[in-house]
C-alpha cells in the first residue's frame, strides 16, 4: 500500500472541474432585482411551456395515463428504448431518400441525452468537432466535458446565418471528427435552405466528415420556409440525427429524445454498435412515454402543430415588428423555431459596452430578462425567447424602447 | 488543413469501444430455444413488475395522473431537480445522524444515473476505485467507460457477503478516489450489520477516502435485519449515497434516482459543485414523476411496503427451501432485497465445466434462466430473481432438481 494523504483531501474529478455551463455563469451574474416596480418579464427561457400558452395535446396525456393505468409500463425498457418505442421514431421520420427502421433509432434522454450519446461515440479525447457559432451551448459543453475540442464555425447574420462555409473548411484536419449542424436553429431561428445543406454536405463529403445534424425543431418552421431532413439530401454521407419530443410536442420536461442512424454504406457500423453500447450505461426515458410514444407520434392531430406553429408566426411578427421600432437594436428576422437574435448597435448608445452589459441593465431598469449573445459564443446580440403571450412580448418591446431611447446618443 | 483520409472510415470513439456490458454479453451467448417444450421461467432480470405480482401504489399513479393533467409539470425542471422534488427526497432520507436538506439532494435518471454522476464526481482518469466483487455489473461498467479501473474486493459468501476487509485494504493505494458499498446488496442480497459498516467506515477514515454507498434497496430487508444508512453511522466520512424509486416503488422504467451528499466538514464542497455541474449536462428524470415526488415519497401507504417485503420473504422462503433439496448447489440465505446467489459445485457433476456452462445447459434443457456469476464477477455461483409468483418459482426448481439429478455424478 502507497502512501495516502495524512488529512481530507478530495478533489471534484477533472470531467466535473471541466464541466461548465456558461449560460449559468452569465446568467447568474445578471442581477435580478425581486422588487422591481415592473412585474419580470422572461424573454429567456427556451421552455414554451412556462406561460401557459403553449400546452401538450390531450390526446398524448390521455394515451399516457392509459398506460400508467395498465400497470403495464412500469417495467425496465430495453436500454435503446422498446420495440414500438423506436419503430414509432422510424415511421415518423422515415422518407424514401432516408429510410429508417426501428433498428436505427436509439432513445435517450431527451435530445440532450442524445446529443450525448452521438458525441460521445463519434469522438474520442484529442479530437475536435466543428460546431456553430452562435450555437446552443450544450454542443460547447458536451464536448469540453468529454475532452473534447470544440472548434466554432462562424454563422453570417447578414445571410439568415448560414453557414460561413470557407471559415467551416479552414478548421477541418486530420484530428476532426465530425460537423455539428443545428437545423432549425437555436439561438437563431434560421431555416436552412436546400442548397445550403447540399454545400455543408458536399464539404463533409470532400472531407469524409461524418454529421450531427440536430434536428430536434424540424418542421416548426414558418410560411415560405421548408425544413429539409439533411439525410434525405445524401446517399455519401454518414448522419446521426437527433431529435426529441421537448419543442414539437410542447413537453420539453418529459426527456424523451432519439438519435436516428443514417447510415450510409456501413461507415456508421462500429458507431451504432457503440451508441448502443453507451445507451447501456444509463437507459433511456420513462417507460409509460415510452409506451405512449406511438400515440404521441402518429396521433397527435395535425391541427395541434397548425396552432403551435401560427402562434409561433404570430409572435415572430410581433417581434420582428417591436424590435424594427427600437433604434441601435436591429433584427435578424426569424425562419423557424422559437428564437430571434437581435443585435445591439453599440456605438449609437452612450453607456451600454456589449451584450452582457445591455441585457444587465435592462433587467435592472426595466425587469426584461433576455440572454446574451455571450450565451451563445456571439457578442452584441441577444436571444429573445418568442413564446410568451403577444401581449407579454409586446410590453417588453415597448419597455425595451424606452430603455433604448434613454441609453442611446 | 491537414490531410484527411481519403475514403470513409469513422471509427467508434475510444470511450464506445470501452462501453461494454457483461451481462449482455454472457446473455447473448445463452442459447434461448422459443421452441422449448417448457414454457421460459426467467429468474434473471432484476425487475420486479414483469410477472405482475409487483404492482406501483394506486397513489402513485393517482398522482402523476393529478400533475399531467395540470398541464404545469411539463416544462423543463431544474437540472438537479424541482425544489419540491429534492425536499421530499431530503425529507424522506433526513436522519438526526445524518441531516438532510433539499440542498444536499441532486435528481437523476435512475439510479443508475446517480451512479455516473457519483462516480464522474469523484474519480479521475487514471485514477481506482474500488468495489464489490460480486457486484452489480454497472459499476464496472461506468468506471471502464470513464478510463477508471475497477479494483474488485472480493465479498465472502461464507459471512453473508461480508466484504474481506483485508482483502479491500490491501488494494488501497494512492491513486484510490473511493470505495463503493452496495447495502443491501444486488447480486447477494445481503444486509450488512451496523458493525460491518463501522468497520468500512474506520478503513475509510483511516486512508481517508470517501464512500460511494449504492443503498438503492434501503429497508427492503427481512426480519431479523435492519438497514443502516451509511451515512448514519460516521461523522467523519463524506458519502455520497444513491438511491431511487425503482426498487422500493416497483417503478424502474420511471427512471428516477437520487445523490444525497453527506458531506462531514466541507470536504466535497468542491465535489458537490461538480455533481451540480454534471447534473447540467443531460438534466434529470421526467418532469412530471418529479412534480409526483412528494405525494410518491410520503403518502404511499406503508402498508404497500409492507405487503412487498412479506411477498419477498415469502418468495425467499420458497427458494432457500426450493435450493436446498438439490443436490450440487448450494444457497446464502438472503436477508434483503431481490436476489439469491446460488453456488454450483462443479466437481459433484459430471459435465458442467462452471456457472456459465450450468446456466447455458439449464435453460437449454428445462427453459430456466438464471444469471451466471461471471455477469458479476463471481464464477461458480449463480443468481436468482426472487421477484416472479412463488408458483413460479417452485416449478423452476422442480425442473432445477430434475437438472441436476441428471447431471450429478
Ligand atoms: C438545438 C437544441 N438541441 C437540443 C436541445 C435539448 O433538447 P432536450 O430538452 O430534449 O434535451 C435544445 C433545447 O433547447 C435545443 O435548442
Ligand atoms: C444495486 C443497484 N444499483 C443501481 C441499480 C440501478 O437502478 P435504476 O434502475 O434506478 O437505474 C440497480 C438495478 O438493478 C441495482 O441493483
Amino acid at each position: 500500500m502507497s502512501s495516502r494523504p495524512s488529512t481530507w483531501n478530495v478533489p471534484a474529478s477533472k470531467v466535473a472541474k471541466r464541466a461548465h455551463n456558461p449560460i449559468r455563469q452569465i446568467v447568474d451574474k445578471l442581477k435580478i432585482d425581486p422588487n422591481a416596480q415592473k412585474q419580470l418579464i422572461s424573454l429567456a427561457l427556451g421552455d414554451p411551456t412556462v406561460f401557459g400558452n403553449f400546452n401538450v395535446d390531450d390526446s398524448c396525456n390521455e394515451s399516457v395515463i392509459k398506460h400508467l393505468q395498465s400497470f403495464k409500463a412500469n417495467g425496465y425498457p430495453p436500454a435503446h428504448g422498446t420495440e414500438q418505442a423506436r419503430a414509432a421514431v422510424a415511421e415518423k421520420f422515415n422518407h424514401p431518400d432516408a429510410p429508417l427502421t426501428s433498428r436505427d433509432v436509439i432513445l435517450a434522454n431527451g435530445c440532450s441525452g442524445a446529443l450525448d450519446l452521438a458525441i460521445n461515440a463519434l469522438c474520442s479525447e484529442g479530437q475536435n468537432m466543428l460546431i456553430p457559432r452562435p450555437g446552443f451551448s450544450l454542443y460547447d459543453n458536451l464536448a469540453v466535458s468529454r475532452f473534447i475540442e470544440p472548434r466554432f464555425y462562424n454563422l453570417v447574420p447578414e445571410r439568415s446565418w448560414e453557414a460561413d462555409l470557407d471559415h467551416l473548411e479552414s478548421l477541418i484536419d486530420e484530428n476532426t471528427a465530425c460537423i455539428l449542424v443545428n437545423n432549425p436553429s437555436n439561438p437563431c431561428g434560421s431555416v436552412y435552405t436546400e442548397q445550403h445543406l447540399r454545400d455543408i454536405l458536399a464539404l463533409a463529403e470532400k472531407h469524409h466528415l461524418p454529421i450531427i445534424a440536430d434536428e430536434i425543431y424540424c418542421d416548426l418552421v414558418f410560411e415560405g420556409n421548408t425544413f429539409y431532413p439533411m439525410a434525405t439530401l445524401t446517399k455519401e454521407v454518414p448522419i446521426l440525427s437527433v431529435g426529441g419530443l421537448a419543442k414539437k410536442y410542447l413537453v420539453p420536461g418529459w426527456r424523451v429524445g432519439w438519435v436516428t442512424v443514417h447510415d450510409r454504406n456501413g461507415i456508421f457500423r462500429e458507431v451504432h454498435e457503440g451508441i448502443l453500447s453507451l445507451s447501456q450505461l444509463i437507459l433511456g426515458p420513462c417507460s409509460v412515454i415510452q409506451c405512449a410514444l406511438p400515440d404521441i407520434l402518429h396521433n397527435t392531430p395535425q391541427a395541434f402543430h397548425d396552432k403551435t406553429i401560427a402562434q409561433l408566426e404570430h409572435n415572430t411578427k410581433v417581434s420582428v415588428e417591436g424590435i424594427s421600432k427600437i433604434p441601435g437594436l436591429t433584427a435578424v428576422i426569424p425562419q423557424g423555431a422559437m428564437y430571434m437574435m437581435v443585435g445591439v448597435n453599440v456605438s449609437e448608445f452612450k453607456d451600454i459596452s456589449d451584450d452582457v452589459d445591455f441585457t444587465q441593465k435592462l433587467v435592472a431598469e426595466e425587469n426584461v430578462l433576455c440572454l446574451p449573445g455571450q450565451c451563445f459564443g456571439y457578442p452584441n446580440f441577444f436571444r429573445i425567447v418568442i413564446t410568451p403571450p403577444a401581449d407579454r412580448l409586446e410590453e417588453a418591446y415597448s419597455r425595451m424602447k424606452e430603455f433604448c431611447a434613454r441609453h442611446h446618443i
